[in-house]
C-alpha cells in the first residue's frame, strides 16, 4: 500500500530521470496515438481486428528486450505503435468509456476515506443504485478485481455465515462443505472451492437441461447427495447468462430450495438485463438471492475491469469476515466518521477506483441510455438469429436466450450428409479451419469450442453498442466466403 | 470474459447514444483536464496534496445521483474536475509512467496468445527479467491485481506442492497446517490464510528484533510449537522492507530453516532494491527463496496496479495447480503453439496487461535508470534522518533500514518532559493533530499509527523520484510548524 508515502511536490524542472517538457511531449504524442490508431482506426470497418503473426515472428517484430539504458523518444512512439498494430482491436468509438483513462491518471487505491474521499462516495452511490436494480433496498458490496474475485468473496461470506469458525480455526474446525453450481456455471466457482481449501470434488454439478438452464430438481438430487455423503452444502451458485449458452437459471425455484436448505444463493452474470424493464423478467426471483456478482465491463463495455460484487446482508458481514483491522490503516482516533474507511472489506489491501468507469457512463448516458444499451444487444441478438436461420448452412445448437448465439457452419460439402459416418468427425473440423483463416486475414474474432458431446461450434455473444445490420450480413457473408471450400 | 464477443467493427457516426464527434471532442477535453489539473498541477508545490471536505459535505458538492437520463458535455466535464480537484494529488510529473493509458485504451485481457499476442510475449520478457534479477535463470510467474493476490498464489502453491490432493479433495484430506510469518509482516498472509481455510490461528506470528526483523530462532521455536499441536508447517513468509519499519528479514538464515524442514519460502517486498548494486546485499539470500511478490507499483511507481508473482519452480506448477481446462478458452486444436495460452495459470479468467506499466518504464529509462531511482531514494531517506537527527522535536523510532522513517514530534511542551505520568498519552495525541491540521490546510499527506506499545508516531515512506533536499526541510519545518504549539 501507499499509505506512508511522502504525498507532496516536487518541482518538475531537474533531476536526470525527468524531463518535464519532454516528458509532457511523449504523453502528447502518445495520446494522439491512442485516438487515432486505438479509438478511431480500430472502430474502421476497413481495418483488420489483429494483424496475426506466430509468437515466434511477433518476437522478432516487436523490441521487446528490456536494456541497461533507456531508450529515446522515436523508439518509444515507434514500440507503441507496433504493440498498438499486433493487438487485438478490441475498441470502438466508445468515448465516453474512455474516461477510464481519468482513473489511471488519478492512480488512487481505495482503503480509506482520506486517502480516496471521492470515490468512497461515489463506489457507495454506484452499489447503491445496483443493488436497487436487483431490488434490495438495503445492503452492502465492494468494487473486485474482476468477477472471479467476486465469486471468491461470495463464497468466503457464505462460509463464513455458516460457520464463522473457519476464519480464526480453519477447515479442520467444520465438517466436510459442498458447493453446487450448473454444469454450464463458470470454472472460477471450481477455482474458488479449489483454493478456499473446499476441493473440487465437492463442487456437486446440477445438471442442465438441453438450453442450458439448471434444473431444480436435480439440485435437490444433488443437496441429498452430497448430505448422504456427510457434507454439508452451504453454497449455491446460480447463473443468469451462462457462458456458452446465456442459459438463464430458473432463480425462483432455486431460491424455493436454498430456503428450504438455509444456503447462500449466489447469482453470477446478466446483472445488466435488469435495466432494461422488457427483459428483467429473465432475472424473476433475483432479489431473493444472497449476493451478486455484475460485471459492467461485459454487457455495458465499461472497459476492464470493472466488477461489483453486491451483497443483500445488513450486518456487517463483509467486514466482518475480511477485517484485519491493522492499526497502520484504520485508527480508531481518527478526526472524521471512520465509517468510511471502507478498506478493510477488502481481500487485497487496497482497490482500484474501478466504480469510476461505470459511474461516469452511466451519468453520461442516463439509466435510460443503459437501458437502451441492453435492449439493443437483445434486439440484435434477434436479428442475427433470424437472418441465420433463413440461410442454408448455418445450424443453431440451442435456440438463444440471451446474447450468446452457438451454432454451426455446414460448409455445402456436408450439407444433407448428417447421417453419413463421417459427418461429426468432418464438421468438428470446420470451425478451427474457418477460424484460423479468420484470424489470419483479421476480418473477424470469435472462438469455437466442443461441448457436451457436441462436436466444435461457434458459440458467439452480441455486445451493444458494438453490432449492426450491416455487421449481422457482414458475418454470416464472411463465415460463408471463408468457409464456402470447406 | 470477452472471448466470443464479436470483435468487429462498425461505422462510428450511428446511434443515439454514440456521436463520435461529440465524444471525441469530450475525450480531448478530459485529457487536457488529466494534463492540467492531475499532472502539472498535482505536481506543483504550491498546490494542496487534497482538499478536504467531511464526507457530508463533500456529498453535497459533488453530484453523485446517477440519473434517469443522461448529463451534457459541459455538465460531465465539470464533475470530471471537481473530482480531481477533491481527490488526494499522488500525482507526480512522471510521463512516461502515464502511458498506462495505453493499458486502458488497449483494454486487453490477457488468457490465450490469440487476444493478447504482444502482451502474452511481453509478459514472458518481464517476468524472465525480473527473475534474473532474482538470480533465477529459469521459473515462472504471472501479474497479479496486487500484492495480497501475490501472496494469495504463493500459499496456494506452496500448499498444492506439498498436499496436492487438497486440489481435489480439499483441507479435510490433510492435517492442520501451518503458516510462518514476522509479526512486522504484512496482514495479507492473514487474510489469504483465512480465505484459503487455512485459519487464523494457524498463521504463528515469528517475533521480531528491535528493528523489525524476523528473529530466525523463534522461527525455529514457533515451527516446533506448531508441530507439538499436531499442526504441519508448510510456508514461510519473509519480508524484505516491512510495511511499517522497512525492516529486511534475514533471507540465508530463514532460507536454512526452511531447507531443514522442508518448507516453501515466500519472499515480500523489497524486489526494487535489486536493481541496486549498492543495496542489493539487504537481500543476500533471495535466490534460495521459492517465491517472491514484486510490487513494481510502489518504489518504482508504475502506477497501479502493478504486481508481479515470481516462481523458482520449473514443473509448472501454477498451471497444475489453478488449472480448469475449460473447452471454451484453451482448446487443443489450435492452430498455434498453445504453451503461450497462458490464462489457465491464473485464478481469475483473464488478467489485465500489468505488465506494460513496467516494461514501458523500463524501456524508457533503462535498467541503470531503475538503478538510479532506487538509489536515489535510498540517499534521500538517509538525508531525511540525518537533517531530522540535527533537530531538537523529532526522534527516530528506530533507525531506518529501507525508505521507511519512523519517528514522533515531541512539541516543545513535551521535550525533556520524558519521565512525567503524563508523557505518553500526551504524546500518543500529537500525530493525529497534526495530521487533522495538515489533511485540512492540505500541506501533505503522511499517516499516524501506535504499534507494539509505542504510542502514535508518524511511519513516513520516501519513494523516489518524488523528494528533493528542499522537499525534505518543507517537511520537517512543516511539521515543526503544525506542531509546535501542541
Amino acid at each position: 500500500c501507499f499509505i506512508y508515502s511522502l504525498a507532496f511536490c516536487q518541482d518538475g524542472q531537474k533531476g536526470p530521470l525527468i524531463d518535464h517538457a519532454e516528458g509532457q511531449r511523449f504523453l502528447n504524442d502518445t495520446f494522439k496515438v491512442i485516438m487515432e490508431e486505438v479509438l478511431s482506426k480500430g472502430a474502421d470497418v476497413k481495418e483488420k481486428v489483429c494483424e496475426w503473426r506466430d509468437p515466434a515472428e511477433l518476437r522478432r517484430l516487436l523490441d521487446l528486450e528490456l536494456l541497461e539504458d533507456g531508450q529515446p523518444h522515436d523508439h518509444l512512439l515507434q514500440q507503441v505503435k507496433e504493440m498498438v498494430k499486433y493487438s487485438v482491436k478490441t475498441n470502438h468509438p466508445r468515448f465516453y468509456n474512455q474516461l477510464r483513462f481519468l482513473t489511471e491518471a488519478l492512480n488512487t487505491s481505495q482503503y480509506t476515506y482520506e486517502v480516496a474521499p471521492v470515490f468512497v462516495l461515489m463506489e457507495d452511490v454506484v452499489l447503491s443504485k445496483l443493488r436497487s436494480l436487483v431490488g434490495w433496498s438495503d445492503g452492502d458490496g465492494i468494487f473486485c478485481p474482476g468477477g472471479s474475485v467476486s465469486n471468491i468473496y461470495a463464497m468466503n461470506l457464505a462460509r463464513y455465515r455458516a460457520f464463522p469458525q473457519v476464519k480464526l480455526k480453519g477447515l479442520w474446525s467444520v465438517p466436510r462443505l459442498a458447493v453446487f453450481t450448473s454444469e454450464e456455471g463458470h470454472y472460477s466457482i471450481c477455482k474458488a472451492a479449489s483454493m478456499q481449501g473446499i476441493g473440487l470434488e465437492n463442487v456437486f454439478l446440477v445438471k442442465t437441461n438441453e438450453s442450458g438452464c439448471m434444473l431444480p430438481e436435480d439440485l435437490t438430487d444433488k443437496i441429498e447427495l452430497a448430505k448422504s455423503q456427510g457434507a454439508v452444502p452451504f453454497l449455491v451458485s446460480a447463473t443468469s447468462g451462462t457462458t456458452i449458452h446465456g442459459a438463464f437459471d430458473p432463480l425462483d425455484l432455486i431460491a424455493d430450495i436454498c430456503e428450504k436448505y438455509g444456503l447462500w444463493m449466489l447469482l453470477g452474470g446478466g446483472g445488466s438485463v435488469l435495466f432494461s424493464k422488457k427483459h428483467r423478467h429473465l432475472m424473476k426471483g433475483i432479489e431473493r438471492a444472497d449476493s451478486m456478482t455484475w460485471n459492467p465491463h461485459k454487457m455495458l463495455l465499461t472497459g476492464l475491469q470493472c466488477s461489483a460484487f453486491l451483497l443483500k446482508d445488513t450486518t456487517d458481514l463483509l467486514k466482518h469476515c475480511h477485517c484485519a483491522n491493522v492499526t497502520y490503516l484504520f485508527q480508531k482516533d481518527k478526526f472524521y466518521d471512520v465509517s468510511f474507511d471502507t478498506g478493510d472489506k477488502s481481500i487485497q489491501c487496497g482497490h482500484k477506483v474501478d466504480c469510476l468507469k461505470l459511474w461516469l457512463m452511466w451519468k453520461a448516458v442516463g439509466t435510460r441510455g443503459l437501458e437502451e444499451r441492453v435492449d439493443k444487444a437483445f434486439f440484435y441478438t434477434r436479428y442475427l438469429v433470424q437472418e441465420m436461420k433463413k440461410k442454408e448452412g448455418f445450424q443453431l445448437v440451442t435456440e438463444p436466450q440471451f446474447m450468446n448465439v452457438c451454432f454451426w457452419f455446414i460448409p455445402p460439402s456436408l450439407r444433407g450428409k448428417q447421417n453419413s459416418d463421417y459427418y461429426q468427425e468432418r464438421l468438428s473440423k470446420v470451425a478451427p479451419a474457418i477460424k484460423e483463416r479468420m484470424v489470419r486475414q483479421g476480418s473477424m474474432m470469435i472462438g469455437y469450442q466442443p461441448q457436451a458431446g457436441r462436436v466444435n461450434f461457434f458459440p458467439m455473444i452480441v455486445h451493444s453498442p458494438q453490432i449492426s445490420e450491416q455487421d449481422v450480413h457482414f458475418l454470416l457473408n464472411e463465415i460463408e466466403r471463408l468457409g464456402g471450400d470447406l
